[in-house]
């Protein structure tokens, strides 16, 4: 891959220009904010200004309700598509629907990110050692996709093909559930006075800390993929209010032999969590390592 | 404060001794392990044996359930009592009902922790610059309130002095529910496949970190406090349930105007979540500065 163009200059878009710019490839900017995509060049992510012919390939780097347009806006500016949203079947049917040609796109999902956004955040090693899920539809030619892998691999990720609706399942999972119920949790201290937040600790900060992010970002992601959110969030409210019930149990239990049944139930749900945790993939990471410091986080009690 | 006593050498028991070891204080150490002991004493946090005569203060550092009846058992051991246990209201009714002397103990809880436990875990700056409460009860002679004020302070803490009620209230809000919300998070990676786990990111690690604590600690933490942590549940689950009906909504809408309040519940959720985030005091900490690696930590998406 020679050229590539980068439509969005914001965290992400940057993050990848800068990658492509680091490996040699040429790189153009395109942003609506013409001031996002100066600052992206001044940063050396490559060229703001349209190329002057199409370029190999043009990552569509916007928020997920703005890809189809975006893309059925620039079908001149490359040979092939990929986009880099978190939801993935919705957009794919906007661009249908939006009359992109679909042979030359290929849905894509860098998974990486960071708490800041706009271009000054970006750093070119985003996506190292990280997942990078690629969506071909049956349409999808393979030339398309192979230069949507070499985008990854130039990126330092690791390409991942899986269906469409696969994937929003896997991030409803992994991502668009666990930042609701971050937020969700965060609520709730707008119910506590000064005195009671006094005493957050550590593990305040990290499970909240996905409750920090972009509302309107957010809002999007998770408004473009609401049926597998809501599947996700239905089980977890389940499980919840069983263990309310569990809770209530305890409460007014007054024999030893009333609180057994109940303090299982909570000593299972823990347990679950546990092993639930311990599925969650050990990061090989180049870029950030955390875990480190995550070793010796204070767990407060 | 020349002389203490520490009764149950984890994590907790043993860093308080190795910080009253380290501003001179005499301190001995007991637990019904005595291989725990030895080793909280080959660390330096004290002598592994019981003192000839009353010392000053001793600590009741073991699971909530176990306070009264350690604290029962030890009541020669010192002139002082206080606890370091992560619930005050129960484990002061069942002192009283186990025949301690209430003049002479007030309710503590030093605000840190690790995820590890035991004493090889165990570090002098443990609770600096933390909250240190006292729940002192209208029996408990000022002394004894003085003497744990004092052993709060040694140990680079803050004493905030509670009520039994309230304090129950507050761990419910910022430690108990966040402890069991990340749980329940974390027990729903079991419903998924390798393929989807391996999409995790960063941020939920964070979220899921407190799932990783001690299922038999946790267990007894949340039983003790069954009543408040099942109001904050409840009032969580209810706000998730509203959720889930917004993102069905959003999955059966066919028109843009049918999104449209639905989307602004959405995002009305995400806002609140922002807002009460904010409310999390910044810590001031010594010991474990986590806040530069938080504010680069990748948020996934």
């Amino acid at each position: 891959m020679r050229s590539a163009a980068v439509v969005g200059t914001g965290l992400i878009g940057t993050s990848i220009a800068l990658a492509l710019r680091g490996r040699g490839v040429t790189t153009y900017l395109i942003d609506t904010n013409s001031e996002a995509a100066r600052v992206a060049a001044d940063l050396g992510a490559g060229i703001a200004e349209s190329p002057r012919e199409p370029v190999d390939l043009a990552v569509i780097a916007v928020p997920p309700q703005h890809v189809a347009a975006a893309l059925k806006a620039h079908q001149q500016l490359a040979h092939d598509f990929t986009d880099a949203a978190s939801v993935k079947e919705l957009v794919q049917q906007e661009a249908a629907e939006a009359g992109c040609d679909l042979t030359r796109f290929v849905g894509g999902h860098p998974m990486g990110g960071r708490e800041q956004s706009g271009p000054l955040a970006a750093r070119d090693d985003l996506f190292q050692g990280r997942p990078w899920v690629l969506t071909p539809s049956p349409k999808t030619r393979l030339q398309t996709i192979e230069r949507a892998k070499t985008l990854a691999e130039l990126c330092g990720a690791r390409p991942v093909v899986m269906a469409h609706a696969e994937h929003d399942r896997a991030v409803a999972l992994t991502s668009h559930t666990p930042h609701l119920v971050s937020s969700l949790l965060a609520a709730r201290l707008l119910h506590g006075d000064p005195s009671q937040l006094g005493l957050a600790g550590q593990g305040l900060q990290d499970v909240t800390r996905l409750a920090g992010g972009s509302v309107d970002l957010w809002t999007d992601i998770l408004g473009s993929n609401a049926v597998a959110v809501a599947d996700v969030l239905a089980e977890f409210a389940h499980d919840a209010h069983l263990l309310v019930d569990a809770l209530r149990a305890l409460g007014t239990a007054r024999e030893p032999e009333q609180r057994r049944a109940p303090l299982e139930r909570l000593s299972a749900a823990l347990l679950r969590g546990v092993q639930g945790r311990a599925r969650i993939p050990v990061r090989s990471t180049g870029g950030l390592s955390l875990s480190t410091a995550y070793a010796t986080a204070p767990s407060g009690g």
